[in-house]
């Protein structure tokens, strides 16, 4: 049988400021992405996000991102490999703490943003990455884009990785995600992004913007909670997997 | 036989900003409070520094402070006991994320700068951080100034304590340390601030600044590495500790 | 003619985080405390605001904070004189830029949160502040708690100053704000407290908690624009104050 | 006779952290470029070295650079247009603060680092840090690599330039400097380093690196103040300069 992870991130409020819709999505899901305080979070957010993923019974992992709460983690930074080791060493470090404090084993390490895009092209970012958590944890697993250099840098020094895919999100023949600036980088039709998502988990092959049919690895499905409809999307894919014979289960159970 | 411990607080360094002399005072301490990113330090620099301490044989602790890097930790913030323990929370593993790439467990933790001297008097503060110590490791030692609010906080939820005292300091009758802006606060006498600390160290007790002597537990000395006279204290109170017949030793040896 | 101005706190959103209700309030009122990238707000914001603030033809002034985003400015930090005058110095100055650029002049200057209380009761913080405004510009109005020592500070130095009251808060008989914590601090009922203000802006007077009346100068009252009751409740003192011949117009046309 | 300015980045020390050595370069040179709280320096830092440029009697330069402080604003960040004009501009207006605190206008802005060297290559990013100069002040002076996107930039909407020129660093044939990573890049000869820059100086030509002859405007020579060495070279340079009958000036006398 197969087996598909919905995974979002949460935890992305910050101080005053409130985003997100944790209490809906956190329903719907099997893993959640936790900001660290450095693109996004802060400490007090991180303790009551842990807490409550326990309680919702689904896992964690931690979020880590640029140090730019201002640009939100989106703004690329030319951060060495070095940098970026300590930089990821130290955010999932910090929400570790939180995850011990409920008793409970940090799942997985999925890079937020501007340094996951970067670190999926860049194999020597990603092997700096790989070897930060590997180095805290070697249990932990790397949750990647599928078919990227972050996938086979973790996957090079041993680690366990998730490969994520996207159910909105065109792809290129290369397996890339389709430049968001580009015509058609976005699947707009519900029913055709479920199709997809289907195909990806059952079959392991997503069709790319030109056509062409590729390989693809589905261990997890990005999914987002911002809005009513967001969250009734990610009912569908729910219905739809199950429907198909698809479970729906935290990466840890699989990969 | 007595034994007490020395230590410093290293890892203060921030990006392009160097601050203090970690090479030469590490040689002649036991234990290294290291800076946290909050108040001082950043990722790089705590990764260096933690391998330098594992190198040198000694023991690390974290050093949390106020968020201000600007103020070096050194100005007073209103945070409330939930924010003070998330914030010594996150710092707190993020350096552990560092020990754990160095193979080496983290002995103790101690407030820094206006956090420790406002917890020090505070119970609510002081147990607020004391909790999370003990969330993230029971096995933790709270180092704190002896007598305090800290200590006593960390003993009645059942952390094991470092009692912290100071050789240029004058203390008040009822432990405090004499506040800097009044005469007589700081022992400029070389020989005497020895003589005081094999006291405290071997006898547990001091001369408060009233003429009074009172109880003081020793079992940590804090000491600075900045310039070439603090350094030349520091090995004449080694020698004297040692002559007089006093082992240094890390706290987790002996508390 | 009896005149009164309404102030906001407005552009206090910071990157991705969006805070408040800017587009609603900002035509209710007559002056706009712009947040200036210390306790909220960024460059990007701090630009918009005041363009929104020109084309809606109200007066802008600069509402510094304590250098704390992650606590909005209300956690109180143990800043020198000197300190205190440099921050606010440097953040009227940042915002003073988009307003060269949209051709505005700067009508006030009125402190954040914490720092606004703090200040309210020290005299040395709020003469700093003083001079700081002062040094920049003399034409500028320091806006602050009526009868505070911050007014009065800013007086002994020749800066003019615009009295703010609150309509929903009680006041103590020398004239302080009665604390949040303490009962009957808030004013709830709202045909009482429109009452309250029309009787500071036409007589000057109020009725302290204990009872009794005290003078108080009210030139300008504090509104908040989140949420619909808050907006209808501007409406409503606005509506009163002009039924009972009071002219809304910004504090630079009559302090 | 020709004329030609010195400058130097002052003002970079942030809290306890202490760089640099303004006290010693400040004697040296025509132009100080201040930083503004982003990438260095804070409120506290950039009153004192107004102040001291002030009595020094040398011009004041805004040095603006990303937000950064951790990587001091050397690694590259990817702001849009919009958002470097809008950082560009809060951290001159900041710095503005402070001079007319001490009866200074502002000479000129030159950006810092990372901003400044992605900038000479990027006609939109140049054009939209020009437009923020112009919009708070049209009588700034945009400083910037000589021949680069930023001279342009600024020129093109009716900006006064000042070309700056490197002593120590090699030139390719299109004008740009020699990569730090490429053989060659510094010139290390100190003899050597003098003539460039006279001949920059007075015959506007410098040989590049291919060796062919390239044309060249020097109205600013960067300088540094670090070290004994580094102080010695920029007397050289003075003298050197003095004796071939250049005057040492401040931009704003002659661009």
């Amino acid at each position: 049988m197969s087996k598909v992870d919905l995974n979002c991130d949460l935890g992305e409020s910050f101080g005053s400021y409130k985003i997100g819709n944790d209490s809906e999505i956190i329903k719907l899901i099997t893993s959640a992405n936790v900001a660290c305080g450095s693109h996004a979070g802060d400490p007090i957010v991180m303790g009551k996000t842990v807490a409550f993923a326990k309680e919702s019974g689904i896992e964690v992992g931690a979020h880590p991102g640029y140090p730019d709460i201002q640009g939100f983690g989106r703004r690329n930074m030319a951060l060495s490999p070095a940098e970026a080791k300590a930089y990821v060493m130290y955010q999932v470090g910090a929400l570790m703490a939180f995850c011990k404090a409920e008793g409970m084993t940090m799942q997985h390490v999925k890079p937020h943003g501007a340094l996951y895009n970067t670190a999926a092209k860049n194999a020597d970012l990603s092997l700096a990455i790989a070897e930060g958590i590997k180095a805290i944890n070697p249990d932990l697993i790397l949750m990647g884009l599928a078919g990227s250099e972050s996938i086979k840098a973790a996957q090079s020094i041993g680690l366990r990785t998730a490969s994520e895919v996207f159910a909105d999100r065109a792809y290129e023949e290369d397996g890339a995600l389709r430049a968001r600036t580009k015509e058609g980088a976005m699947i707009t039709d519900e029913e055709e992004a479920i199709k997809r998502v289907l195909r990806m988990v059952k079959e392991g092959k997503v069709t790319a913007y030109s056509g062409k049919d590729i390989d693809i690895k589905a261990d997890s499905i990005c999914v987002h909670g911002d809005g009513a409809k967001a969250l009734l999307f990610v009912q569908k894919i729910r219905e739809e997997l199950t429907k198909n014979g698809v479970e729906i289960a935290p990466i840890k159970s699989f990969v």
